[in-house]
């Protein structure tokens, strides 16, 4: 019999990056490792210099990635007692777009003294939601001069995309721009770190810079209309060479065989999006009108075409950027495990942490339970689930998050299902604007890390949605799927495979679990769907743009106190 | 010199009885004692049999009055020091309305084991708000009908009301209804507790019985028309025979005597509306255009009018009703104090818990400062204060809570303060309402609890409604009112007073510390406070009525379940 073979998937998450070793023949977990980033999601003051950041930021600190490669991976060839020459591949996802100005040799700018206490230094994560006047202003001057490249992404710029975070450095730090030789994606930064070669993934490009394998990047002039100094941005700070999923990028250096403890050479894939990968991982080839829906601390769904279509509202649709020979269609909710981690993290009494603590549940967990025995209807509440924006179908990150119906016998457990809730008829909302431009969805599979963890979530998505519910076996999909790219950038030759659909076959499966509708809860959700939905349309359509004008205020109130400013 | 001698004042409150002993000289504070009521509020199950209550049932367990006499009381007394042959009146405040059904000898109906574990048999505190249905019908019937006593209360019967609350228990429990002999004011239930007589207050009947001095009660036929039953309700469970403030109604009983440790025969007056009593402590016939604010669990406001104006939206005006001679407009919030409560029992983070535990600062406090320190307009959260209905002015019961603008970054003081904004936009209606119809308000008294605990609230108050606040020195408020109408009742020959005015003048002041509006804060919550006018008009006066649509599934839910029923 034949020695087995292995593969390693890091799923780069906004909090921290997990490391798993998996049996290339069938996909086993073998061993993982979690590696939570020290200064995690930056958001109130920098690390060190104590500088203090304006609302809406949300930086991360490029050392806490490469502690992952340093600590994590070592740790999981370590407890799994494989020999390091039998792991012949490596893939990872990352957040997107989530991005950084480094050097030429790509020496991060945050790591040199100068620049360590000017935040525009730091890496932007995906949610760094300051830089809505440039997306705003991407959008109108897109509009005005009768570009269409936005109709592949539902017609509007979102503030989280690769252009409006570029620009905002250059907007408001351009001695920052000015410095950095290139600005790039965290993800392909990280590649560069393992291969010593800056090879950047069309995947990210397309679904996040307006890349696309026919037309490329939007013309020069487009820039130039948004700022003359932009005008060859993609030439001077970026690159026009990109990489296809699984394409096989190179090796491994040796001081990337140092830090990890694999062996120089060792196959590296593309990066690609964390919330994409779970896709392949969920087996989204197999049944047409399958939506995926990766549910982390955001939400992404996703579905394969083979047609065209401009759908309004959604994030985009990128050809081959989830699986090649495809088009990926995108949607997302721009919260999901973030909200409810929100209402933990600030919203949960005292006694509800003791009930916890003395009977060893983590905090989710006692809520779940208690939020559980509730009937749908019965708090009296509902929520909108925009307390970080809006991604699909309003793309609009000025709104935000409303709770109404609170009473004086209003308890934590129902508010929380109340947020639950509002994530379903968010997701509602998408799959209805799917159906209404000719994208049947007919079930669902969630993967990512809350469906594992959270069943009344799911039951409630299966109520509201009315759609049964297949979860991922894994809760590792996104270093599976990373993982199932390495595996086909190894090839068949070396125990992988020659496609994503050869490996789906062998390395996944789905959980026997599966959560259908109840039809009395289907009765209740369907009228409070309706609440939803016309809260949803007075609020985010323009009826009462309320939510603007006080993010307004705030800004201004902010802006008129020194207090407020580093 | 001649020896001091002394009176007594008690305000029932929702959660506790207060009873204070003044000087009647100069008003000056002997001594206090609290003493909070042992089954509290009663909403989710009745004590000891555990029967299960539906949602909107706030009940209270007379015995728990009776303890404010048999232990606060000879508690004051042994602390002051005082001679009991010294103190010459007793005073009470009540909440209202709070009804109670009872034996012709003044038994209350739950004291007996056949009816212990109905909860038509127990005490309807002034907040239960489940008698709303028989509200809205007796609205509508007044007007069909042609009836005009509703105009002297701004249009609207509310559920807070003695006839709802009285209906329900028919509707409901008739079997309780016709077991009753009595259907009585808890506050005049224990005027006939202390001077074994059943005295009741015209004041009371005035605000919630639609009483007045010139028309009397509804006539028997408008009660006929909501139900045969009720026809002669007046004069088989009440009367026809009401007192005034301040009127000698009898000296205390022996048994009562007894309880207390005074002197039988001790001088006890007519009870007055816990909310009410404060206003005469607020010096509100000093000055025209004076509006006195009682802020507690709830709010109170107060106008002295000399002429009748018929102002929709407000709870009514009483001739009389406040200070002799003068017609007493009233408005108010139902939910202040206890808003704020409720989010400090259900919202805060164990971290704020313990920061105060190790500051040795109560939450509320912890709370304020932290709030303090922010901007208004800061948040960018809008909250409306409908988590206990709205009194005034849409008078809606139905209606509920809304926080709007939370995003990730909210925390919990942003909230608190969002919900302490609220309530001062709440009152500025009320205010604009006044003076929309010829009633201007020039200035703000605040008393009761709240203004001498939460300096923040005061500012807010002060920059919301663009009016300077000057706040009671005492916080006993109701206490000192009580013994103020006591004192009147003992008349000059025994030392007290001839008349209110006369009292104010020597037994109240004001505190030294003024709240002006700040011209900057102004100028954000005019913004802000238009954006609370949309959000009100918009979910209050039937543009989207989703408050009550949520309301209605939520009773639907509850009763389609038997474990919800007891």
């Amino acid at each position: 019999m034949e020695q087995p073979t292995y593969v390693i998937g890091i799923d780069f998450g906004t909090e921290s990056g997990r490391v798993v070793l998996f049996d290339l023949a069938d996909g086993r977990e073998i061993a993982s490792a979690v590696s939570v980033y020290a200064n995690g999601v930056i958001e109130d003051w920098l690390p060190e210099t104590g500088v203090k950041l304006e609302p809406d930021w949300a930086l991360q600190d490029p050392q806490d990635y490469l502690t992952v490669l340093q600590q994590a991976v070592p740790k999981v060839i370590r407890e799994s007692g494989v020999d390091p020459a039998r792991i012949v591949g490596l893939g990872l996802d990352f957040t997107s777009s989530t991005i950084m100005p480094t050097l030429a040799d790509s020496t991060p700018l945050c790591f040199l003294p100068e620049w360590r206490a000017n935040p525009h230094a730091w890496v932007k994560l995906w949610k760094h939601h300051a830089a809505q006047p440039e997306a705003n202003k991407m959008t109108q001057l897109a509009y005005e001069r009768g570009y269409t490249f936005l109709d592949r992404y539902g017609g509007k710029v979102s503030s989280e995309w690769f252009f409006p975070k570029l620009w905002q450095i250059l907007d408001e730090a351009p001695e920052v721009y000015q410095a950095a030789d290139r600005i790039i994606e965290a993800g392909d930064w990280l590649i560069w770190q393992l291969i010593g070669q800056e090879k950047r993934s069309a995947s990210m490009a397309g679904y996040k810079a307006m890349w696309s394998k026919r037309e490329g990047y939007p013309p020069d002039n487009y820039f130039k209309i948004l700022d003359p100094r932009l005008e060859h941005v993609v030439d001077q700070k970026m690159s026009r060479e990109l990489y296809p999923l699984c394409a096989r990028l190179g090796g491994l250096t040796e001081q990337a065989a140092a830090w990890t403890g694999l062996k120089a050479g060792t196959i590296v894939t593309t990066v690609h999006i964390d919330a994409h990968m779970s896709a392949t991982a969920a087996a989204i080839t197999d049944k047409p009108g399958r939506m995926v829906i990766i549910m982390g601390t955001s939400n992404c769904h996703h579905i394969l075409g083979s047609e065209e279509r401009v759908i309004p509202g959604i994030c985009g649709y990128v050809e081959d950027g989830v699986v090649s020979g495809f088009l990926g269609y995108e949607a997302g909710q721009t919260s999901m495990g973030d909200q409810f981690a929100w209402f933990v993290k600030n919203c949960v009494p005292e006694g509800y942490e003791q009930e916890a603590r003395t009977r060893r549940l983590n905090t989710h967990k006692l809520l779940e339970e208690k939020a559980a025995r509730l009937k749908p209807g019965e708090s009296g509440l509902i929520a909108l689930d925009w307390w970080n924006g809006n991604r699909c179908v309003l793309v609009d990150m000025d709104l935000s998050g409303l709770l109404l119906g609170a009473t004086l016998a209003t308890k934590p457990e129902e508010i929380y299902r109340a947020l639950l809730e509002s994530t379903a008829f968010g997701t509602r909302v998408i799959i209805e604007n799917f159906e209404a431009h000719e994208t049947p969805v007919n079930d669902i599979v969630a993967a990512g890390g809350l469906p594992g963890r959270n069943k009344l979530l799911m039951q409630i998505f299966a109520d509201v949605t009315g759609r049964s519910i297949n979860v991922t076996a894994t809760e590792q999909g996104g270093a599976l799927s990373a993982a199932m790219h390495a595996a086909v950038a190894v090839g068949p030759a070396m125990g992988g495979y020659e496609s994503i659909a050869e490996a789906t076959k062998f390395m996944t499966r789905l959980s026997d679990q599966v959560y259908h509708p109840i039809p009395e809860n289907q009765r209740v959700y369907d009228q409070l769907y309706a609440e939803y939905l016309t809260l949803h349309d007075y609020l985010g359509r323009g009826a009462n743009d309320v939510m603007k004008r006080l993010k307004k205020i705030k800004t201004e109130v902010r802006d008129s106190s020194p207090n407020f400013r580093s």
